[in-house]
């Protein structure tokens, strides 16, 4: 498993376990980012705007690549605004793209999301999308240069889980390139359900940060994820609807 | 975590993940339980039988429990005639009861359960009853003196996962007895799933026999065992039909 | 579909939805049994007791068969003294078997219940009994003479809908007795989905009882009942992991 | 319910079942339109070319309106083109906008579905676009003059159900347009609760095509979809994680 890694962007990384970083405060994130294994932070860049990005690198183990996202763009041209802040200030080409208007269940707009994937793949970032996970925009996504494609599960925040499984699915087979489950994971159990399928990796914030023990949590999604991960390389057995012996039923005092 | 150990018939376990050695051959059986960090092991009595059980001794560590169980009877009975055989043989007191009159399903048979259970109980023997969730049926397992409760999730070897969660919920919250989901469980997110619900411990045999990469998969459940346990202690967070911004939506190019 | 009929202790019904007339008032009965078309009616012995039987009767159209139910039994013995009284009250030899010690999940007792079926069969009672779906179990009540086998699909009271789904199925597939689904089903479409995998017939009482409009969930009920049996008959087809078109999808613009 | 009537696209209509006519013969299109109580038949356009309008319309009863779809096209001018013809042969200016690029899984490209609903609703067609549930998405077609919102359950064809949920309930939530759920519905329970959750109508081809008895699951159709109205209209009661009586359980043998 040492050698199980992934390539994002021409970069090699060995955890599956994005570490969101809001919702939290500053003296958590160190511990919750060792416990998560995590070897990528996302960023709300508000949070590193005035003079906070200084603090949050003094809580950020050096090895770990900060992504910023978009969050607060409600449309392609504020999210390709914040993107070339975010190279300004956090000096990487990662950006994760947030384009929302909606802000009762903070859904993604797929279509202006495309049109940023587009302007800055061009511009050489490398260029993570939070999208609706809907076959047609993610091929969008993949043909205007985005580095992967990170479909959600359920409404940020809302811990509900895999609710898109089935397209979910979907985006895995059809999409050559890694898929990241991003938003509404809850649970482990559900972060190690998506790997199985064959994500890529997973992004969980608000499940972390809603937990009681925090940094217990993040642990748990780590071994949750690693696990998921295992089952996909191992190969899951056949589902049945009767039942199989796994144990000799007949023969033993009747022989 | 270290720290974080069950009590089975006043024998303390760290390991919350019991493996069954059916279906596989002997030689994979060490690297199983090796992967699997496994202490206790069930081994259907039949197996022990005519000399192999000095075979199986041979590939099992020696801090490993061996679990004997009753498969092969069909009423009280034949599995209090077994459980005896087994003190004999494999010179322990733990057993796991399973009465089956069904072979389509593999169902169990709660009431014949209940009778040897008591029998047994009685005798001395650390008795571990498999058996349908049903809540009337574990009091009367536990009144009889069942060492701990080992509901099913699926029919055996069917891979379905939790199809009985509601009513292992039920047991978790009710019976103050160690609450072990056995037969059923197909993937490493169901077992930690059923961890994250409360379950003491989980066993799993077909999972592990019916993947491709058999010591992988049995890795893969350590894990996703690991992290249900963790997540329940850890806390998990509320469930929302709306979303709940991880990061700032608003502000940040408006301010 | 007017000689879709089933039998139940050697009498012929049309309607497959059995109404309980518990949790609300005797005016509402009569609209509820008009608009559920219902020709069984369940009635708990205490709201009969003590002159209440004949307002009931009252209210209840000629051509319903009362049910009456054991419910305040909490063993065997209790419920064939009160289906004793029970046909003295009610003139009736149908009754439906409650078991229950559990006041939280109400779930019930199916060993005591085998008990009380065995001794009520053998005299001439139209048997009935509230099960937990457990194979075995039912089996033991088909042997002991019951007329039907009425599952939970979740606790009572609950609208949690079929929990037990596997494992009615099971017994569907199985017993060679009607089927009913009785207690936790909570909307039309759960009811319909039972009635789609077999299930003879539907009990609902609480769905009803808790429904804004209780005479038009009624009628929902019935419609929704029909529709599952239509289904059952017509034969659902097979589903698949892609799609299949519909409509031509080639061709069109193109030939 | 004879009042209980909708509105599309200023025409009044009192049935909730739209019915497809892919996939199956001629001489059953009739009785399928009678079983279903449809006011709205669909017809791919490919199949009313070249002669065969005037056999369909020579099956099809005259109070019944033809809605024509634009299968077939694989971006919105495709779509324009197919829909102006379809006007031209039926007569009419209902239109199902579909845009398909994908064989597989036949997911719609809803950004195209946009931009052909904008242009089509300017020349006064009555606009229904087939779309993936996506809100943006959603959004975009009412601002562009769609007269109702058609999102999939799952993909055309496969009878796997309502996949989507989570977010066809949230259209139905926050879009003023009737909400008809449109393929991936298999059987009726299905139907019945895409009703229960608040959509105006349903769409269903395969399901009825699909079936043993074409005629018969049209009519279990067409109750199931009155039952799913009317259990909407009624309100259901609320889910509670525990029991709670309907008949009363203490007292009776011991008052």
């Amino acid at each position: 498993m040492t050698n199980d890694t992934w390539t994002l962007g021409g970069h090699e990384f060995h955890s599956r376990f994005i570490l969101g970083s809001g919702k939290y405060s500053l003296d958590l994130i160190k511990a919750a980012v060792e416990q998560a294994g995590a070897e990528i932070l996302t960023l709300a860049l508000r949070r590193a705007n005035s003079g906070a990005l200084a603090n949050i690198l003094d809580y950020v183990p050096q090895n770990v690549t900060l992504l910023p996202n978009t969050s607060g763009a409600r449309n392609a041209e504020e999210a390709v605004r914040i993107a070339r802040l975010a190279r300004e200030l956090c000096h990487t080409y990662f950006v994760k793209i947030e384009v929302i208007k909606d802000s009762k269940y903070l859904l993604p707009d797929n279509h202006e999301t495309i049109k940023a994937t587009e302007i800055l793949a061009k511009e050489g970032f490398i260029v993570m999308p939070y999208m609706y996970p809907d076959l047609q925009s993610a091929r969008d996504m993949r043909d205007a240069g985005a580095a992967c494609i990170m479909p959600l599960g359920a409404p940020i925040g809302s811990n509900k889980g895999l609710c898109t499984k089935d397209f979910i699915q979907i985006l895995i087979n059809e999409i050559d390139l890694p898929i990241i489950v991003d938003a509404g994971i809850g649970k482990p159990s559900q972060a190690c359900e998506a790997m199985e399928m064959g994500a890529a990796a997973i992004m969980a914030n608000t499940a972390i940060a809603s937990a009681g023990n925090l940094p217990l949590m993040a642990s748990a999604f780590r071994d949750a994820i690693n696990a998921g991960r295992k089952a996909y390389l191992a190969g899951c057995g056949s589902v049945r609807d009767t039942a199989s012996a796994s144990s000799p039923l007949t023969g033993f005092l009747h022989d």
